[in-house]
């Protein structure tokens, strides 16, 4: 049988950073390359009380079809807290949970795109969404990324050229993966040009809990008094990702769009992973736990920094980071980087190519992305050794 | 804002058994409409069992992130035990774990449809798997079901017709809503006929094993040499389907595609989850719980029956059915369906109105679908009753 597959899917191909893990597999391998919670970080004790509690409790209920919106104390509990904590989310929302925040990224495209729409996003920007935009045949368009978050003149001349633009796509703080966090005058500059060029804006914040250094920046969405920005959030890096729990609180029209969608892709998100999420953040301290990440992570983090700079400095160059899980490399200009990282590998140590975030990968790029929650400190020290050696012998 | 959707979408309508829930939170009606697993038939203790077990030895990776194939154990172990139970997948098949057996029809879709493709499914057929169908602006064409299963004569019309058939859709064993079983011999000739006009097969089989009279029948793609059919399996009537997991047995081509198509759905399925069934169907006696099941749901189903006969009879006829769900009743033709179900809901029980399983929902149809798994035994013979008072009154 030769197998004929349709228009959109033809050309995708599997996330690179998914390929890349599967060297990663071999022990030997140092992998700088995921964006894995660090082992430290899961609340697994609290968790297997709250799972013991309501399986003993509700059986029925938390093993049970339930409705596609998702369980409604865990919405109505994520709306109270966004609302209080982050003013974001009005009378004129709803909120959907939904199957991990890549799932808020394919019904967004489902529901908003056409062939051939375009999606402007950071350049670099997060694989996976870029491939669910794909994966609807949206034409991307990259727009550069300022230490201060994405180039506001460039953002506004994509607008100007892409009268088919629906949807900015952009990843406000500690962006993945250039771990820059826009500035709240860009925000603000962002919604306005959104306003006058009739496009919405997909915020995804999967980091935002994740501030090392620095005061928060208001969300986007917290400054969305027209109904144009749909809010992504997420459990994954502050609980747990393989419960695929996430949540999008957006316009109302669209979050009934949304839910339509939800029912023809996977009816609802598992509910017993909701009732747990939802235990947790109502009686559990979740602030406290937040705190306890940010104290985790900000020792990774500053490790992390040091090594770069004790082994790699001259040759690599990074973004100093105040948050997030990701720091963002750069080779001298006249290094081919992908064959940097291809030595690596042979090297045993893996890090994730540059261009894999662009939007045209075969764009030139000499940076790299390293990932530094899911080594040990041990694994980190020797991953960066090695690269540093192999830098700075170019 | 005035949101503009995309064309997919913009018709798409809230699924008509979902809505009708709504009806069914109303503590005083008597929902008949759902299809959810009677309570009794959870194995609510050993998945408590399984889950504290596999939280306190191996916390992190059942939280953590995962592949999106599915968990290896789980899908090794259910590569064996449908190979050994049913004869059903080979060495030129591979297996996804997908977030409930909606996400196949969601993955296939996106795989293998393009817009104005066309899908022949029975008519009825699951309105779930339709409106994914729909939501990727496949065309639907309705194939009408015999007692022994879709009539093979339509079918090969219905292929000849539409050279751009890509995908024949069919739920072979106690169909949801018709409740019935298709023959072996029309498998047979369902499988020829898509061999000859190089159309797969999407074998959708959530109730297979919930036989409560009659043999087994082979699945299709136990007979399937030449690489023609997507088999769909789950364990939402036979686990839990509040966890969502679900299974896809296809040749490995299309395989690859599902993996690429659900690294930008929802990346995995919730691995927690998988780790449960993995262990329930391997260190319990699966295949005894799966007789418990038969056990309970033949009472229900002979129960449900009888009470038809008792109170129903002669205005409601049904098909008889060997196993499933659901039940099909049928009013004479003189009746308005639509308004039947109407009056039924203000007298307080729910059904769902039979057209909403039609390709084209504004067909004219005499017969509306019953559940008997969910309701108690108390509830079952109120709405029956009600129904026949109704019917027997017109």
């Amino acid at each position: 049988m030769e197998y004929k597959f349709s228009d959109r899917v033809s050309n995708l191909k599997p996330s690179a950073i998914r390929e890349i893990f599967k060297y990663a597999a071999d022990p030997e391998v140092v992998s700088l390359s995921a964006g894995n919670p660090s082992p430290e970080a899961f609340p697994a004790k609290e968790i297997a009380e709250i799972s013991a509690r309501v399986l003993a409790e509700n059986p029925i209920s938390v093993l049970q079809y339930s409705v596609s919106e998702g369980y409604t104390p865990l919405r109505q509990h994520l709306m109270e807290y966004m609302k209080k904590e982050h003013n974001t989310g009005s009378d004129n929302d709803d909120i959907i949970i939904t199957t991990g925040a890549q799932q808020i990224m394919d019904l967004c495209s489902k529901s908003l795109i056409n062939e051939g729409d375009v999606v402007i996003c950071e350049a670099p920007s997060f694989i996976g969404s870029l491939n669910t935009f794909r994966s609807y045949n949206a034409k991307l368009v990259g727009v550069k990324v300022d230490s201060d978050g994405m180039n506001m003149e460039a953002l506004e001349s994509a607008l100007a050229a892409n009268p088919n633009a629906k949807l900015i796509y952009t990843i406000p703080n500690f962006q993945n993966p250039s771990g820059v966090t826009m500035s709240l005058e860009k925000r603000r500059r962002m919604y306005e040009l959104a306003k006058q060029y009739g496009v919405l804006i997909l915020e995804d914040n999967p980091y935002g809990d994740l501030r090392y250094s620095g005061d928060n920046v208001p969300n986007i969405k917290s400054l969305d008094t027209d109904g144009l920005v749909i809010y992504a959030g997420s459990f994954s890096k502050v609980i747990s990702p393989g419960m695929r729990v996430a949540y999008c609180i957006c316009p109302k029209p669209i979050f009934a769009k949304l839910v339509v969608c939800k029912q023809g892709n996977d009816v609802h998100t598992n509910i017993w992973s909701q009732y747990v999420c939802d235990e947790f953040i109502t009686k559990y301290d979740f602030n406290a736990h937040l705190a306890k990440l940010r104290e985790i992570y900000t020792k990774k983090a500053d490790y992390c920094m040091a090594l770069l700079d004790k082994y790699c400095a001259p040759k690599i160059t990074y973004h100093k980071i105040d948050g997030g899980l990701f720091i963002w490399c750069e080779l001298p200009k006249d290094v081919d980087m992908p064959q940097f990282c291809k030595t690596a590998v042979k090297n045993k140590v893996c890090v994730v190519p540059g261009n894999a975030f662009l939007t045209d990968e075969n764009e030139s790029c000499h940076s790299f992305r390293i990932n530094f929650s899911t080594p040990t400190d041990e694994q980190l020290e020797k991953g960066i050794k090695i690269l540093g050696k192999l830098a700075n012998s170019l």
